[in-house]
């Protein structure tokens, strides 16, 4: 099931950016909270804040009706009844990149702005959000989760940021506490647009400026823990020994060894928490943890290898005579992109002479929570190098200009033919 | 090459140990640094300083000449030219045990006591060591090392200990930086002794009440360290992975395969240190650090391990397309006992009517060092549980005895038939 869309409406303008204003607003945008070539913005912080007062004004300053809403969630939104969504997040992981969600979101005030600037016609409009809180200081996602009402604000209230700060406290110290919660509505949503910097090498390694995503990956976090006995690891000789550590390395490679195997085209898999205890190279290891994460397009193919952890756990254990327990500790859904939407960014993109590849996104981002409730799209651009989440993130500003081309393209072509709500 | 024997001289008194009085002064040094049902006495720290007072009391009390040398090692003599050494040591770990070393100094002063009640005749007589700093506190074997002439004072006195104090300094504190060391001469001192627990579960689990180590085996540590690259666990795909936790798993799983295929009946091995960086779940591993240690009583066994480790790591690393550097950072050789005095504990435990097993050491102990110089003996008594350097070390006191008692037969044995210097 895709987007419907109808005949084209010829009262939609075209939407056509401007290249050094989208950057202009994006450099400025990069000032609060700079570090180095990097931002360091955790999410309703001080410098957080004053990021979100800026945006506000930027887009009241192109015509749209700002609301700053009781998560922190920064909207705005053109004078239509019924609105595209488009955004992504202001704040930044610790020491982090410069682009990461704020392209998305620079992308959305412009089109925005331009939309407005040639007339704002037609019966569908904008709606532009910056969503609080997407790398989770206090929850991951939290302004889209709040966004689209999965969140229980109640149990919410009580987390804390790595300060030890209530997120309460927080909203209160900001004076969002009493404002209300913004949300989708169907009725005047029929759609959610997303632009991101890959955060990954694909694209740069392929040559292309542009990666259409067709499905946010699913992921499954494991703990594997293997118990085993602290020994003298000079006294006790091997066929006495319990050694959890051994079983962990052993674990390690045969899952790999599984997941090779069996993966498909985009599977990705990664051990990169690995704990011993006592962890001194004079001591059998009595107990060894392993954080086993797995990400996939298909839910069945992660069903498939989280059944395997849970086998293989148990074989590995038993052949070192230790014991183990396997506990899944997170677990994030596939999300499918809608396909209308696909197809008009591909068409957007060949229209605009920058060649795209279909991409399944290996991280998460705001569009995972949207698609589950509205057709969503999801562009993105290539990162140099594939670095993210470190202040060395970058882009070439040519591909960030050619994104939000492709992006107005698409969006001008989705305002003219989709079918309202 | 053996101690060299001559008939049986018929002036040396028949030595007897006295088990309540011995089980008493074990006690009684538990005491000094007593934590729960284990001990806390690093070397040189007021504690120590204070249970090695007690000990010179009890060794004047016994009619020895006592000194306390420039490291701190306490040394009781009998008034013969020649004296055989007895020894070990009286500090311990951390929260460490009630015997580990003080058990073979209190026999120590047990059997030169006994021998003293019992005339103290003959040519040769005692000396009682209770050497300094075996567990490293500044350095392992500081005190053995010393009393060898194989310590460079100079240099060892700028070691600092957990509390970051200097040696000098701490020498200073307690009053023995202006003391001469005491020294080991082969004129003066024809054969080492040294009782023990086993640390290790052989001797309880065969049913057991005498070990004697037939070699102190050699041990060596090396670090192994896999360089990758740091990407996003979702984002970059397999192939371009540089995974260096990878590697370490793998090269932790072939190593073991290796030492298991060409091992000795006595070899051991062990991977207890396992460093991730960053160590992040979501991050692919860019720096695996792990130290591998192996122990056999042969050095060609060990110089093999030792070349597969490198030449392993190589492998393993151009296999994961990451590189690797495999640095040795410990190593100590293998030390034999003396066949002789293997022969003397062997005839003494089948006269006391207790079963022994020879064997090696898999752990360090002062012989180590003094069988490089001397001719050393060294006997184990059962660790229950194998536990040791741990509050919970413990030994049946019926099998405290009987190790006394062996000591005290192969003590008579020797001081009537060794060869004087």
């Amino acid at each position: 099931m895709s987007l419907a869309v109808v005949a084209s409406r010829n009262d939609v303008p075209t939407i056509e950016i401007d290249a050094d204003r989208l950057l202009a607003d994006m450099r400025a945008l990069a000032d609060f909270g700079k570090v180095g070539s990097g931002v360091h913005r955790r999410a309703l912080g001080s410098v957080d804040m004053q990021a979100r007062g800026w945006l506000a004004d930027r887009m009241r300053a192109a015509g749209l009706t700002v609301e700053m809403d009781g998560v922190g969630n920064v909207i705005g939104r053109t004078p239509h009844a019924r609105r595209i969504l488009i955004g992504s997040h202001t704040d930044t992981v610790p020491n982090g990149g410069w682009l990461d969600g704020a392209m998305g979101v620079i992308y959305g005030l412009e089109l925005a702005r331009a939309f407005m600037a040639a007339g704002g016609g037609g019966e569908i409009g904008l709606e532009i959000v910056s969503f609080s809180d997407e790398e989770g200081c206090f929850a991951a996602l939290l302004g889209s989760h709040s966004f689209v009402g999965e969140m229980d604000r109640e149990a919410m209230l009580d987390r804390v940021n790595e300060d030890g700060v209530r997120l309460a406290d927080t909203l209160k110290a900001v004076g969002l506490a009493d404002k209300a919660a913004a949300r989708f509505d169907p009725a005047v949503h029929p759609a959610y647009l997303e632009a991101h910097i890959e955060q990954g090498p694909v694209l740069e390694a392929k040559g292309l400026p542009i990666g259409i995503v067709t499905t946010i990956v699913g992921v499954r976090g494991w703990k594997i823990s293997f118990h085993g006995q602290a020994d003298h690891a000079g006294t006790t000789p091997m066929a006495m020994r319990l050694d959890a550590g051994a079983a962990l390395c052993d674990f390690a490679v045969r899952i790999a060894a599984f997941c090779r195997r069996e993966s498909g085209a985009h599977t990705v898999w990664n051990g990169g928490d690995i704990r011993l205890t006592p962890g001194a190279h004079n001591v059998v290891p009595e107990r060894a943890d392993y954080i086993f994460s797995f990400r996939d397009p298909s839910a069945a193919l992660l069903d498939r290898i989280a059944q395997e952890v849970e086998r293989l756990s148990s074989v590995v254990a038993a052949e070192h005579g230790v014991t183990s327990e396997a506990e899944q500790i997170f677990a994030m859904a596939p999300a499918a992109m809608d396909e209308t939407l696909i197809g008009l960014m591909r068409d957007a993109a060949q229209a605009e002479g920058a060649p795209s590849l279909d991409m399944p996104s290996g991280a998460g981002h705001d569009a995972m929570v949207l698609a589950r409730h509205v057709p969503t799209g999801m562009l993105f651009i290539p990162s140099i190098a594939g670095r993210s989440h470190h202040v060395a993130e970058d882009s070439a500003p040519e591909d960030i200009v050619t994104g939000a081309r492709v992006m107005a393209r698409a969006l001008t072509a989705l305002c003219r033919t989709i079918a309202l709500p």
